[in-house]
């Protein structure tokens, strides 16, 4: 057995033979097991990469040597191989690591990495900057199947064959994505695989590189010796490598798409630690949309490689049948696709987590809006109580939507008005629509809301009061009032007001508040910058009344808590109702 | 000679021998040059695809089939045939038409576009559509060869091929982007038009197509006979068609580039009518660039398939060698490619549009701002006096790069004050940088400053008063100031402040106005939802001070008149005058 605790930086592998290396691959394994099945994390991936992992450190000479990982879901061994063993083999430093490279870590970590399909491009960059300073370097991107249909990822490696210099791509080839692939380069892969890498069409030959094909890609003899002949290649080269998914796991090998990403789970069985029944958004997206579903069959939901982020599982995508599509990591075209689908008639949703929406941009522009296609997209994953690490930030989504001409966006509240939009959203055919799924638990406030949301811009007054109204987007409808109470029992009635739509104010009801009111606070579950406040206060700028904007601010942060960031936003009910009493001073 | 005036639709050539359709080409030729050297347009692409756009038309049913043209800089032709002849052989209607497939002019025309890249995705939606309708339609999707090395159009090819039903993919193989075309990808058409399309690899059938290649995409009969093949194609299929740039005018086919599109010209000579010998701001970026790149070595600039637009003719790309890089419309890549250039020590500098920045948000979020990479970003086209085009608005990206964290985002207001932060922009290497280039003409103040932006958010009065400070961003200092002269010669005394910073707002200076002043006016040179003025309004939104912002409406316009909408905003010297007049009472 190794004695993984002496093995503090890659040069500590470099003296083994190749059997030994097989006998560290074992161990690593094993301790990464168990620190998976304790703490939850990303399992297939890291289990499938392993020995490629361990053959890439023994070969290359990192950090002379640049590996750059796309996504950075697969790399807990290179962080147990450069200096972070204890992360993971105890159990009191588990936390010490993020669950992606990470520059702060270590100097192994070239780039903070968490969208998908990045890598390649980042690489190429590393390899330009090489090729003009005169270096001699390696530059290695690995990049797994599933990434390949990222459009980023094409342009990275159409790109990066014409460097004409030192380029190597490692393809960890898993015949997975999250879930199973979609595309037809998938075929061209699994063609590849069944001729030994000797077939024709070969899709990485197309774009111009060398190619190597690894047919045992968890051997690390083989992959040693792949890695050997490419080192110091002086000209682009694929090495396209087959692994198996969760490798070395058995309950990992047979539900590859759980265990992709997972909580803890019990080692021997497979079985997850911690089972929610809590009703989730991601559920009542499914049971929204399964009726509408059923009973219209132009209802079709689409998917950009995250299925069961949206509550899509195998059983329930083989039950929608052609009225779900998952396009592969491929946001742009997710978009454009609805907007063609709508323009064909049909109703396209596109289920879609809000960091990951960023990616088609000038799609929701330029294909939607511009087109007035009426496409709906659900987007989920908002706001404060969400994901929490520094490249899944729900943060960004309202002001990327909200300025963006044509687009509706509605924040629902609560599960009633969720469903009542998304409803709305599926049957109008007038705009693109994007729907804003709450962050946090699922709130059910028992009310009946409108079911017709076609007068744009048009607020709701939930409660009425005098001198200071708090406007209260999506999310932090239940803390205004809650805020509220809180003041009415200090004996002050404050008016409170769902805004229902991001994309526009409600100027008629914003004028009428001047009559009694001196001062409006906003709530918005998302960043201040080019946010919903912002629009309120420039509404107000010219008259007297006093605004005050609550948000998260323009930074990014990782790893935060949630209710001590809502505590600095000053967006606890108790701060809010705290600063209605000041401003009624 | 056809009578072109007695075409009125596509029925009106289904019934010509394929003899008569050849004449016509000739004819339809004529006409089309004669519009263009008067008119100016895009020259190239047009007389490139007239055979096959005559074909299509002949051989499908459009509108019944669906003909989709990626970017639409090919579609003239498609115009002259669809009820819009007069706008092409009557001056007097030249205007009649846009430069793009426009669903208001007519019901062939199914997408305003005009970004590359989107169209072969947009079809696939129309193809799912009419597949959940049970349809037998056609649906054609026409993309340049130049407009695959997009992502866009690798996920909508990667996707298509798996509708597993009629798909028509028309690549318009001209051997050129814009400018030259870039990607390891084109060896491979060059591969494939030498082979007469029977090399390997392929890279469309590495993608799942069927695959039919014609050798003589200028003649009507090859042309026919292949759209006559693969019409109602049970199965998605590419039809490789080599086309000859500019065919038919020698002066295009001699200078592909410049008559890609090109203003008005002699015909009989191709030399432009009009030299303009006004200072650029795009010759502005070049001759700043060129000494830094000189004394430099890692100074590299980036296109995107744009190299005109920011000043490097093919000459200069020759004299800049390995300093100048252009990834194909692949704003992705640039992106990311200056990330990776700057982790590695480089001093990356992207040249890029406005309207196409927007192609690359996620990258200036995650493999820029998150890594915070000191990336140079050059934008040019921006504001009000810029394009016109509604898909070519320069409006929107105050709102998308100010809202990120981390971006240093630039606004010179004249020639000097470029150059000082285009040259500190490349100096520094504390942050990702954007210099927004101001819009109309370059504007010499004389003044000079400072050679230091690194006090972030340190914004300049540039004229000092007391009751109203205009805030001008960028563009509208110029404007501002002549408002203060007005002013000043009511007896008036103004501060005028340039903000210097659109990333942020300098808070003790606005604190320090609120001793002798009561408004303020912002004035930006986008749009006002999520812009600068909404940032300073948050900012006095609980103090005295009234704030007024100006800026465009959140809106898309289409061939605007730049003076009346300067005019709509209140943003003309006599108008900004008025107001502050207004703001004095």
């Amino acid at each position: 057995m190794t004695d993984l605790s002496k093995i503090k930086s890659p040069a500590d592998i470099k003296k083994m033979t190749v059997d030994e290396l097989g006998e560290l691959c074992g161990d690593l394994r094993k301790a990464l097991l168990t620190k998976l099945a304790a703490h939850g994390g990303h399992v297939g991936p890291n289990l499938g990469f392993l020995e490629a992992t361990v053959a890439l450190h023994y070969v290359f000479d990192a950090p002379k040597d640049k590996l750059v990982f796309d996504v950075s879901h697969q790399t807990y061994v290179h962080k147990m191989l450069t200096g972070r063993m204890e992360a993971f083999t105890d159990p009191a430093h588990y936390d010490d690591v993020t669950g992606f490279t990470c520059p702060r870590e270590s100097e192994y970590d070239l780039f903070e990495i968490g969208h998908t399909s990045t890598g390649v491009s980042l690489a190429t960059g590393l390899a330009k900057a090489r090729d003009l300073a005169g270096g001699t370097e390696n530059v290695v991107a690995v990049v797994g199947d599933g990434s390949l249909s990222g459009g980023e990822a094409f342009e990275g490696l159409d790109f990066g064959s014409t460097l004409g210099s030192n380029f190597i791509v490692v393809v960890n080839d898993n015949d997975m994505s999250i879930a199973e692939n979609h595309g037809g380069l998938y075929a061209d892969l699994r063609l590849l695989r069944n001729t030994n890498g000797e077939g024709q069409p070969n899709y990485f030959r197309s774009l111009g590189y060398a190619y190597r094909f690894v047919k045992y890609g968890n051997d690390i003899r083989s992959l040693v010796k792949a890695f050997e002949e490419v080192k110091d290649s002086k000209v682009p080269v694929v090495v396209h490598v087959v692994t198996q998914k969760g490798m070395g796991y058995r309950a990992a090998e047979a539900d590859r798409e759980h265990f992709h990403y997972t909580g803890p789970f019990d080692l021997s069985s497979g079985d997850p630690l911690h089972i929610s029944t809590k009703p989730t958004w991601t559920e009542l997206f499914y049971s929204t949309m399964a009726p509408m579903m059923e009973a219209d069959k132009r209802v079709t939901v689409i998917t950009a490689g995250t299925p069961a982020a949206i509550g899509f599982d195998r059983e329930r995508r083989l039950k929608a049948g052609k009225q779900f599509v998952d396009v592969g990591i491929a946001e742009q075209q997710a978009v454009a696709l609805a907007s063609g689908m709508a323009k064909g008639g049909a109703r396209p949703v596109f289920g879609v987590i809000s960091s990951f929406l960023q990616r088609a941009y000038d799609q929701m522009s330029q294909d939607v809006a511009i087109n007035n296609t009426p496409v709906v997209i659900d987007i989920a994953a908002t706001g404060i109580n969400s994901m929490t690490d520094t490249t899944h930030l729900g943060w960004f989504d309202i002001v990327l939507v909200s300025n963006i001409p044509g687009w509706v966006f509605l924040a629902p509240t609560c599960k009633e008005e969720y469903q009542a939009m998304l409803r709305w959203a599926v049957k109008q055919t007038s705009h693109p629509v994007a729907v804003r799924q709450p962050s946090g638990p699922v709130w059910e406030s028992g009310r009946e809301f409108r079911s017709d949301y076609s007068k744009l811009n048009h607020a709701e007054t939930v409660r009425h009061g005098s001198e200071v109204a708090i406007i209260a987007a999506g999310s932090m409808m239940q803390n205004a009032l809650q805020a509220a109470e809180i003041l009415r029992s200090n004996g002050r009635q404050v008016t409170v007001i769902n805004p229902v739509f991001l994309s526009g104010i409600d100027t008629e009801k914003l004028n009428n508040l001047k009559a009694n009111h001196r001062a409006v606070i906003t709530l918005e579950d998302g960043v201040l910058d080019g946010g919903y406040g912002e629009k309120v206060a420039r509404y107000y700028g010219d008259s007297n009344m006093k605004v005050v904007c609550r948000g998260v601010r323009k930074e990014f942060l990782d790893k935060y808590d949630p209710a001590e960031l809502l505590k600095e936003c000053r967006m606890t009910p108790e701060l809010i109702a705290e600063d209605a009493e000041a401003l009624m001073k």
